[in-house]
């Protein structure tokens, strides 16, 4: 249903949007917010609207179901937007609860990030995975929060499509390990792109710095490697772990 | 040669490095800033290093050949740094310049860029560029510029090691097609999975929001799509552009 009684811009609405930048705040209420018309109308079909923040054009051009609508003027967007280049729509959501669906995990592809610490990259591999039709992420207590403002806008709307776990991901790879294949890559694992992929499995990607944790790594069961094609040419050392984890999951489905 | 002579920390090379943010500053003096020892490291070994700012620290741990060295304090590398967490290391470098090989191009895997505009993604796809080892990539003029500090970032170093050039885009592309194909992925393309690929080419790219621009279009020989495997469920429309860039590197090379 929506609303049509406009409410004002109060000071207190726009704390509300700036300490929803906090991970503490956003933990506290459960809330979270994203901006820009792509990000707001995708995630408004999976998440409950609360507060709807938009200017008049683009009200008149949109509908989005929220609990509470608040016009407001180019000028005051601008007091609650995150972003360099203010959006004419920012919105709070609720954020969704998943449970974790071992039956489902163990017939799929999901991928497990282990510390996966920059937010773009959180985003950007949650899109990704929305793209491969990856319906879980399993992500280590140390991964960056999948609400973080920047995380949510890395991901283009695809946030409120894939469910996100936080879990204790060695007890959770030890319970499951023997059900379902545990791949990681390494440095001396098997080349992807000569091996025989399953359509069942649990990718593990390692942080950006460190790689996958020497916790972790004893639970991997399938060593794989992404080979570096400037062969006897000094190289990259590595990939971008958003990178790095696109190719693994074109080889799964391709 | 390495210098022992230490200078100071003096206003005016604070100025000098807080102007190289800027892109006329860069193109005026032909220099560019890097932070952080992978990438000076690496970028050392390609660029010639104009003024390298250190701790005394990482000064007696590392050796990196430069007209002029300044030591400087944790608490002086701050007022320089462009990063949140303050590298021990800010370096300058000359800008190298590289002329179009053609006859490299013609016989080899070549990226180009069609208005990339996030420094992000072209940082990133200069690394994942390195790591496929692909020598050139083809930017139009209205791409992000190579030497801006993100996406200096970004490449980690691979900066030096990839030829980046600047070119009216439909003209070099209008030059060059006769002899060798120009792929593009587009909606009504063919899929790349399934699609025997050559081990010569070059590989557009288009802008994050736009893709590749009607001009440009019209130069491609060869129409590629990466599949989406989300059937039949609502799903992501896009890849961001670095990630689709990793997936089509990757069937080309495996």
């Amino acid at each position: 249903m929506i609303s049509f009684a406009l409410d004002m811009l109060s000071k207190g609405k726009i704390k509300l949007v700036k300490s929803l930048s906090q991970k503490k705040f956003r933990d506290e209420l459960k809330l979270f917010v994203a901006e820009g018309t792509k990000s707001v109308t995708d995630i408004a079909q999976h998440c409950k609207c609360v507060t709807l923040f938009a200017t008049q054009s683009w009200l008149s051009a949109h509908e989005v179901k929220a609990t509470e609508i608040i016009e407001v003027s180019e000028t005051e967007i601008k007091s609650i937007s995150a972003q360099k280049t203010p959006q004419p729509v920012v919105a709070i959501f609720e954020q969704p609860a998943f449970e974790i669906d071992y039956k489902e995990i163990e017939n799929g592809l999901t991928l497990a990030l282990d510390t996966v610490q920059d937010p773009g990259n959180l985003g950007t591999i949650i899109r990704l995975a929305d793209w491969f039709g990856i319906r879980n992420i399993i992500c280590s207590v140390g991964t960056a929060d999948v609400f973080n403002p920047k995380t949510v806008q890395a991901t283009m709307g695809a946030v409120g499509r894939v469910k996100i776990h936080y879990v204790d991901l060695p007890k959770f790879l030890s319970s499951i390990k023997d059900n379902i294949p545990v791949f990681g890559t390494f440095l001396d694992g098997e080349n992807v792109y000569q091996k025989q992929l399953p359509k069942k499995g649990i990718v593990v990607m390692g942080n950006e710095g460190n790689g996958i944790s020497s916790e972790v790594s004893k639970l991997i069961t399938e060593r794989l490697l992404i080979p570096n094609f400037s062969v006897g040419k000094e190289t990259s050392e590595s990939l971008n772990v958003a990178i790095a984890t696109a190719i693994i999951c074109s080889e799964f489905r391709r």
